[in-house]
C-alpha cells in the first residue's frame, strides 16, 4: 500500500505546498500525527476548528443529528437551518436574514449578488462597482479571486468580471466611490494579507461616510466571524453596522459552511440564489452547536482570560526574538508577528513543526497564530515552550 | 417559541419557495415529518443522499472520523482525501487527479480554472472561451450562472464574466468554436434543465471532433455522477474520455463536497487554487465510504435490479396517465415525466407530497425522480402505490 504522501501525489492536483506531516487524531488544541508525535496546534485548520479538535459536545450535536437526518433539499423547511439563522442574528445584534452556503467563497458570491442586485433596482442608474482594498483575500471563485486586492492572483483565469475597484487603504476608499458603486467590502482584519487590524475610527469613519452616500457596506468575517477578535463578530468589536456581512471558518467547527447575512431583506426573491448542501441538517446543526458552546464560553469569562494568556505569550517571544520579529499585529485569537524576511519566516515555521507546535504563515511576512478559541492555559504554556525552542535555534 | 416556518420566515432570506413540510428523521428512502406523516423520498435532497438517509455504514465511518479529527487545514498531508481522490479515480477507469471543494459550483469553478489557465498556455493565442449548452445549469456563483446557458439567470449580478458562449444542442457546437475556444462544458444527462439526456452517438462523435481540434471537453457529472445513471460516472456509461469532470451532490452522502478531476495534471500548480473546508477528513472519510457502499451495491447487481424495477413503476404510471405525461424521460435513477403542462406539474407534486411521496420539478416541465440508489422494492412499491393515489386525483 502506498503511504499518504505518494497517494496525494498521484491522485491529487498539486496546487497545495504540503508540510510532510499527518495528522491522525487531535483533542482540543492538541494533535498527535501518524508517528505518534504530539503537537500543540495554533493553526486551528486556518480558524475552522473554533471549539478544537474532536470537541465532545460538537461530536455528539453531529452524531445525533446524523441518526436522524443529514440532508434535505432546501425546497422544504429544516429546522436547524432556521434555528442557526436565528442564533447567528440574535448574537449578532443586528436584524439580519441569513442564506447560507458551503464555504466562505460562496458566502462573498452570495454578499455580491446581494449588493448588485440591490445596486440595480435601487437607482436610476446601475450600480455595480465593488470598491475592495489591497492585500484583501476574499475567495478562489473566479469573481472572488478578482475582488481579492491582490494583483498577483488576476491570472490565468480571466476574463474575470469588471466591476473591482482596488483602494490603497481605508483613506483611499472615498476618492474611488462613483455613480455606480453600489458596495465596499472589506475585512476589519487582513488575515491572508497579514493578520492586519483596520483601525476602529477609521472604519466608523468609513461606515458614516458609506451610510450618507448610500453605497453599502459589506464585511467578510469569514476569518474574523465567531468570536475570533473576541466578540462574536469583528463588526460588533467595531461597533458598526454593516448592510452585509460573511461568515465561514469557524462557524461550522470543521464542518463545511458558509453564511451571507443582510439587513437588505427585500432584495433577493424565490429563485435569485440557491445552495443544494448549504444550510443542511449537518451543517447547520453544527453551526448552532458551535454557538451555544462559544456564547457560553464567552459569557464565563474563559474566552478572555486565554485570549490574554495567549496575547501574554506571543508579546512575551516578540521581546526576546527582537533579532527575528519586527512587529506584534491582530487582535484577539487572530494574532501574528511580523518576521523580518521571508526565509526566517519559513525557517520559523518548519523548526516550530520539528519542535511539536504547529504556526501559520500569512502575508507581509507574517508569523500567524489562530489557535482553538478553547486552548486550554497548559497548551498554550506548552505550544509556547516548543514555539521558544524552536525559535532559539534560528 | 416560533415554529419553523415563521423562524424561517423571520430569520432566512427568501431565495427559496419552500413547500410546507418539516422532515425530522429518515432511514434509506423513507422520511418522518415532524407530525409524524411517513413519506417516501424520490427526491434524495435532490440526489444527495445517494445512499439513503441514516446510512449505518457511513454514519459509523462519519462519527468514527470526527472522535479522532474533522478538520485540519489543506497545509498538511490529509489522509482520506488522498484516499478519496485514489478511490475516485481509480473507479472512473480514468488517469486523472482530484481537487476537492465544498459543492458543485466549487467543483465547476475549478473546471474552468483548469480550462483557462491550460488554454492560456497551451497555444500562441489565449483560449479561454467556453461553450455550455442551452438549458444547461452549472451552479450560483456570479461565474456559475453566467456558464448556465438560461438567458433567465444573467440578471441582476453582473458584470458576469465573458467567455461563454451558448450551443443550442450537441450539433450546434462545432460551428461555434473559434481560436478562442478553450473547452466545451456540458452535462450528459441535464438535471436542472429536465432531465434530459445526449444521445451516446452524438455525445461520442463530440468528444472525438474536441480531441481533433485541441479543445478541451468538461463534463459537469454533479447530478449524474457516482452511480447516478447506473455507471461509476455517465461519462464510463457514454464510453468517452472527458479532460475534465466534475462531482458534488452524491458524493459525500449529504456532507457538502465538491471534486475536480481532470487528466491535466501539470496545468495548475502550488498556489493556483486552494480551498479552506475542501477535502477535510469529514468530507473525504464520507466519500471514501459512500464510494465503497456503492462500488459493492453495483457489484451485487442490486443497483442494476432496483433501478430497473424504478424505472418500470414509472413507465407503469407514465402509460396509465396518459392525460397528464408525455414523454418519459431521464437515466438509470434520474429519470422523469414531462407533463403537459406547468400548473398541473405543480399541482402533482403537491399532491404528491399530501399522499406520503415526495418528488421533485425540473425545467421543461418535468417532474424528476432522485431516489435514493439503495432504495428498497418495499420502497419503490410504497412509493409508486402513493403516487398513484396522487395522480388519480389530479
Amino acid at each position: 500500500m502506498m503511504n499518504t504522501q505518494d497517494l496525494d501525489k498521484k491522485y491529487v492536483l498539486p496546487t497545495y505546498a504540503r508540510a510532510d506531516v499527518e495528522f491522525v487524531s487531535g483533542k482540543n488544541a492538541t494533535l498527535k500525527d501518524v508517528n505518534g508525535k504530539k503537537y500543540i496546534d495554533f493553526t486551528s485548520g486556518i480558524g475552522v476548528c473554533s471549539v478544537g479538535h474532536a470537541n465532545e459536545l460538537l461530536n455528539t450535536a453531529i452524531t445525533e443529528q446524523i441518526s436522524n437526518i443529514t440532508h434535505i433539499s432546501n425546497l422544504y423547511n429544516i429546522a436547524p437551518q432556521a434555528k442557526a439563522a436565528q442564533k447567528i442574528v440574535e448574537t449578532s445584534g443586528y436584524d439580519m436574514q441569513c442564506f447560507f452556503g458551503n464555504s466562505g467563497a460562496e458566502a462573498n458570491e452570495g454578499a455580491l449578488k446581494i449588493a448588485r442586485k440591490w445596486g440595480e433596482r435601487d437607482g436610476k442608474i446601475k450600480r455595480y462597482k465593488v470598491i475592495t482594498l489591497k492585500q484583501s483575500f476574499h475567495g478562489r471563485t473566479i469573481t472572488t479571486v478578482k475582488a481579492t486586492g491582490q494583483e498577483a492572483m488576476h491570472n490565468y483565469f480571466g476574463p474575470f468580471p469588471d466591476g473591482f475597484v482596488y483602494a490603497d487603504d481605508m483613506n483611499h476608499v472615498e476618492s474611488l466611490i462613483d455613480d455606480h458603486t453600489c458596495a465596499v467590502m472589506i475585512e476589519l482584519v487582513q488575515g491572508e494579507g497579514g493578520v492586519q487590524p483596520q483601525d476602529k475610527d477609521e472604519v466608523k469613519a468609513l461606515a458614516k461616510m458609506l451610510k450618507e452616500k448610500g453605497v453599502l457596506l459589506i464585511v467578510d468575517e469569514v476569518q474574523t466571524g465567531i468570536y475570533r477578535t473576541g466578540e462574536f463578530l469583528a463588526s460588533n468589536l467595531y461597533e458598526i453596522e454593516p448592510d452585509i456581512i460573511t461568515l465561514a471558518k469557524g462557524l461550522g467547527g470543521g464542518v463545511p459552511i458558509g453564511v451571507v447575512m443582510t439587513n437588505l431583506k427585500g432584495v433577493m426573491g424565490a429563485g435569485d440564489h440557491g445552495s443544494t448542501f448549504g444550510g443542511n441538517y449537518l451543517s447547520s446543526s453544527a453551526a448552532c452547536t458551535v454557538i451555544d458552546i462559544l456564547n457560553d464560553y464567552k459569557k464565563s469569562g474563559d474566552l478572555e482570560i486565554n485570549t490574554l494568556l495567549f496575547n501574554k505569550a506571543v508579546e512575551k517571544i516578540y521581546k526576546k526574538y527582537t533579532n527575528l520579529f519586527t512587529q506584534k499585529v491582530g487582535i484577539g485569537m487572530m494574532c501574528g508577528l511580523r518576521v523580518k524576511d521571508a526565509d526566517t519566516l519559513a525557517a520559523i515555521i518548519n523548526s516550530a513543526r520539528e519542535n511539536g507546535v504547529m504556526v501559520l504563515r500569512a502575508g507581509r511576512n507574517t508569523l500567524r497564530f489562530l489557535p482553538p478559541l478553547t486552548i486550554t492555559k497548559e497548551e498554550i504554556d506548552e505550544g509556547f515552550k516548543s514555539l521558544d525552542n524552536a525559535l532559539s535555534s534560528i
